[in-house]
């Protein structure tokens, strides 16, 4: 009943669709008939194949990098392969299939720990089964609820020390009371857990542990009332627009950035080849390979039955791209952006278009990308200020409850800047509580509204960041800030300071010393560099990495079993050495993964970094302790890092980099304005 | 010959000004005539006296309380009174003067350490001297330069042990070589020190250490070509316009916010009263009694004579509001952004008008305010988004080399996000290097460009935030995040999980607890709070501090004399007990101040700061390696926080809120497009 209906509403199942390019560039996401041609090539083999995962095999770096070189002979031709992960006879599968010859290269079964994503039919599948469950009939009418007001929530179910033995796909279910409200998130049926089988669909076990009152419909209703509605209708919302921003392909080009936009279900948004124009050298220079969000880890805060489990990896365990839901014009991007679809394969293998999931816009927000007024000069005053504008791409994943709005914003210095904005309904618990004065033990969240309890919770999300500095061989630096006494510790006098701070610069050489864990006291300024590049007055060119928000860590102890899950998240900062298979920061098989086969685990094997293909690791964390505003949805709260050019460029770009044009954005009401003017 | 010309085309000196407001509110900045009056009051008695601070006394916070609130009966009127510090006889004196009665009310000599801010024209008549003063001319001349090219920048000289018999109000002054550019700042005339004795005017110490080559012109000039300039001519930036907001003599007001504005030598852009409109309640509630820049301190690494003190407390030392400077319509701030302007003494009394010195815009940058996709109800999407609309508050001070950008934005949610952008020119040192690869011991900087080392340097920008959360008595509060195990330590298996963390809430009682080194390690939410207020659920209402970059502290030794001076960047945070005394976290001296009378010293009293009248201080902090791209002019990075509400409403009020009508900004563009579509 569920997500079926909605699937079919929201995205159009597509059978026959071409992309109109004229040349595949090797990293473009499968088309829909590549799409289906996995499909129809893997189900002639395996006629009941789940697909959990079906996406661009890649061609290597150096196909790719030779693909986009300005060499004068046409790059060789690439390969179009896929990658699908299916489910069948209880196992997984990973198979690659060559999309020209319609043949499978490799077919291999999966037997570590952990399972692929779960699909959204699934879930859907998964969440009809408790409707027609005889004991949860009866807990829901025990309650005094009506059945047909009941919605279902699948949860993963993490991994808490089970052996191989007990190794099965479940899928733990919460149910809400959509009665008199949209909010369902808000009006939890507390107390209940049913948990299914994914593979073969069926109850494998029914809890009702506890009844507590559903928390009330009124005031959690987040739309706008039918008044509201009708005064918004028709204004369009001015603001930056696409003007200078050529999209070709999946090739997007704004003014001295161009790099590659694709959309994976698992990665959901996917930056490539971003390259920035040096005015200097007259050329295109690599800063990124490849980068988008990892891994999610949202461990919730609260022991008990119903609540230890949540500790959720998003992107592992749902996709971030399968959650990523269109954007809408006017509201999530400026009216005028440009928008890009995206495509994925459903359970049955069928291609499925999300419409709008990119946004792109140019920005200009009022601010200043550089300025100076100089008074020293007698007689003279010189004041030069240039206005800030910036590209964004953005993308917006709803993983069940949260919003994450994810966005990339290239500026003209060279810097990009990676925001991500947490939002939508908070997870909440139903409780007796009424009142604060009635609370006398830990109730593990904050009572936000009568009977609901906001549950404390960290956000971490991980960024893959395959920064290729002027090419792959790039090396991480630590400067670190160490405080000196001039003339050495006895202080020779030699100058009235008692003290200074100066550099001392290490050049990270294995993964284990790549682990960093932010802290003001020890500041060390992060780059990766690349060692075989100087500029002019030898400084090695390179990018450094800024937090744009206060760095955070997981507070979970380390045996304990999410920790181990997700270890990674201990620290802020890992480097890897490159290897293709290695981008998801909690593993391929996130789901009830054991922790074996993740960041952490990768990272000990200790491989050199240094002038190597190396990739930077970044985790964007949030303690969330709710509070009321937080209800019935949360305002946007952003958190996020830049990488910023650091000697990359002889010198700032701004100078030599023309301004973009800004156009105006909303004509609609300027033309009207026009009118007013002109009678 | 310096500074004086340039002031004189700067700013317009005014002799009569009238501000055209109904009713003068309490904290009105002093109109040009107020600042008249009280130089002829002064002058009347001293008449010698050099003006180093006019602004003025504010009522207590009763009386301004009293003012706006709502209360039926008229309130009682307030006196106009300013207060002073001037310079007279060698010393330093403290007045008050009645504006009514053209009185004076107080008249002290200030006998502690430290000297009041440093005056523009103090700075242009000691850049006089070494232009006639013959060891200096020589020293030009033996360097083969011309005198006509040689500007003079003046720097305070901190304090480094000297006794009470050395007090004497210095300055060293650094020479800059402007032949064949403007940027002066970029081509250091390397190892003369004049030191100019300020009071008496004359030169009391000459160094001519070492003779280094002054970095060559070429590359290093910021502004735009003819051409390009010739280009951007009559395109007019679009942008965010202004549409919506209320400016009434300083009191702005603009979708659910209202607040004062004001100038202030000292601390340039001032924000009063800031309110928020509860939407459940009907009435506008108090956030921030006031709240702006407190002190700068930005100390540099090079003991060298030359640099060592270079520790500069910008704000006490040179005046943050003095230092600021117009805004540029189109560039600074958005074209059709509002702008205010501001007033201050110069050191000889007359009002000295700021044109444009702050400006007042309303922002949507294509951001999402909040926003939800649900699927989870069978058959239905629902998909709400709100574009997030703010308001910004900006004034821009140039402190010599660098120019601070200050924003203030105020969201619809409650929220106030506050932002620091760095950007001007870096402070650098000549060196005979031109490459990296002649550099054999600490140069204590980065080679950004031949023969210039930029030398490493913090920026640590202190707010003062006086926020009265919903009245007067708050409270501090940090809820500590702490890792327990379910069951207690022996972890008695009642839950799969091994730990969660939980809140331990610790009502700060004094002072030396409410300072705070932010570590990811040991977390805290940090909130003012009003504990005689409470929701409706039984919260207490607040507002919670949350960084907007990585938190910093100063690297300096304790023992070290900057550091005793600025001690307080030993901690991001501090609250303290509410004195109106109390605003400059360098003390009201801070020209050579030796610590005995700042935010440290006055934290030492360990007064008790629960539920009484509070101030928050929080220190957003930058550690400066500089790089090539920094040079010849440094793009823009940002720092900040943001104060969330946070229980201190019942729900997201953004759900109550209506979002503001956004004009299109640029019609001239938009007409152009108008007339192609319309042929």
């Amino acid at each position: 009943m569920a997500h079926k209906t909605i699937l079919v509403l929201l995205l159009l199942t597509l059978s026959t669709t071409t992309i109109t390019t004229t040349t595949v560039h090797p990293l473009d996401p499968l088309t829909p008939d590549e799409i289906t041609t996995v499909r129809s090539v893997i189900s002639s083999s395996t006629p009941n194949a789940s697909f959990h995962y079906v996406g661009l095999f890649e061609p290597d770096k150096p196909s790719v990098l030779a693909f986009v070189s300005p060499a004068p002979t046409p790059p060789p031709p690439h390969p179009r392969r896929a990658f699908a992960i299916i489910r069948a006879d209880l196992a997984s599968r990973e198979i690659v299939v060559d999309l020209t010859n319609h043949s499978i290269i490799s077919n291999v079964v999966y037997d570590g720990h952990g399972f692929p994503t779960i699909t959204p039919a699934e879930d859907a599948e998964a969440c009809e089964l408790p409707m027609k469950y005889g004991p949860f009939v009866e807990s829901v009418r025990e309650r005094g609820l009506e059945m047909g007001d009941v919605v279902c929530s699948p949860m993963s179910v993490g991994w808490f020390g089970e052996g191989r033995g007990r190794r099965r796909r479940v899928s733990k279910l919460q149910f809400y009371y959509k009665g008199g409200t949209v909010n369902v998130y808000a009006r939890p049926v507390e107390g209940v857990t049913v948990t299914v089988d994914l593979d073969r669909m069926v109850v494998v076990d029914f809890r009702d542990r506890v009844v507590v009152p559903v928390p009330k419909a009124e005031g959690t209703d987040y739309r706008s009332t039918e008044e509201e509605e009708e005064e918004r209708r028709g204004e369009e919302i001015p603001g930056p627009g696409s003007r200078g921003i050529s999209i070709e392909g999946h090739v997007v080009r704004w003014a001295n950035w161009d790099f590659h936009v694709s959309f994976d279900a698992r990665a959901g948004l996917v930056l490539s080849l971003a390259s920035v124009a040096d005015p200097e050298r007259d050329e295109s220079r690599l800063v990124l390979y490849k980068g988008h969000v990892s891994e999610l880890f949202v461990p919730y805060m609260d022991p008990s039955e119903e609540w230890y489990y949540r500790t959720y990896l998003d992107a592992g365990e749902w996709g971030f791209g399968v959650s990523a839901l269109p954007l809408k014009p006017g509201a999530d991007c400026p009216a005028r952006a440009r928008f890009m679809d995206g495509f994925y394969a459903r359970r049955d293998g069928m291609p499925v278009r999300v419409e709008k999931v990119f946004c792109v816009f140019q920005r200009y927000a009022g601010d200043v990308s550089w300025r100076h007024t100089e008074i020293l000069i007698p007689g003279r005053v010189i004041r030069e200020v240039r206005p800030e504008v910036s590209l964004v791409v953005r993308s917006v994943a709803t993983v069940g409850n949260y919003d994450y709005i994810v966005d990339y914003e290239f500026m003209q210095s060279g810097t990009i800047k990676v925001q991500v904005g947490l939002t939508g309904i908070l997870e909440v618990k139903a409780s007796e509580h009424t009142h604060t004065n009635q609370i006398s033990q830990d109730i593990h969240g904050t009572l936000i509204a009568e009977n609901t309890i906001a549950t404390y919770h960290d956000h971490f999300i991980t960024y893959y960041l395959d920064l290729d500095i002027d090419g792959r061989r790039n090396s991480f630096v630590k400067a670190k800030m160490k405080t000196v006494r001039p003339g050495g510790d006895n202080n020779d006098g030699s100058s009235p300071r008692k003290s200074y701070w100066t550099i001392e610069r290490e050049t990270v050489k294995t993964e284990v010393e790549g682990m960093v864990s932010m802290s003001p006291a020890e500041p060390s300024e992060l780059m990766l560099v690349n060692p075989n590049k100087k500029t002019r007055m030898g400084n090695v060119v390179g990018y450094r990495l800024i937090p744009k928000s206060a760095p955070a860590i997981s507070l979970l102890s380390d045996d304990d079993y999410p920790q181990i899950r997700a270890g990674w998240t201990k620290n802020q900062v890992w480097v890897t050495a490159y290897d293709p298979s290695q981008r998801w920061a909690g593993g391929m098989y996130a789901d009830q993964s054991q922790g074996d086969d993740n960041l952490v685990a990768w990272s000990r094997r200790n491989r050199s970094i240094e002038n190597t293909d190396i990739v930077l690791w970044y985790t964007v964390g949030f303690h969330h302790i709710p509070c009321q505003e937080d209800f019935p949805v949360m305002p946007t709260l952003n958190g996020g890092f830049e990488l910023r050019q650091t000697n990359f460029f002889e010198r700032n770009i701004l100078l030599k980099t023309p301004l973009p044009s800004i156009e105006s954005d909303s004509c609609l009401s300027c033309r009207q304005s026009h009118n007013i003017i002109t009678g």
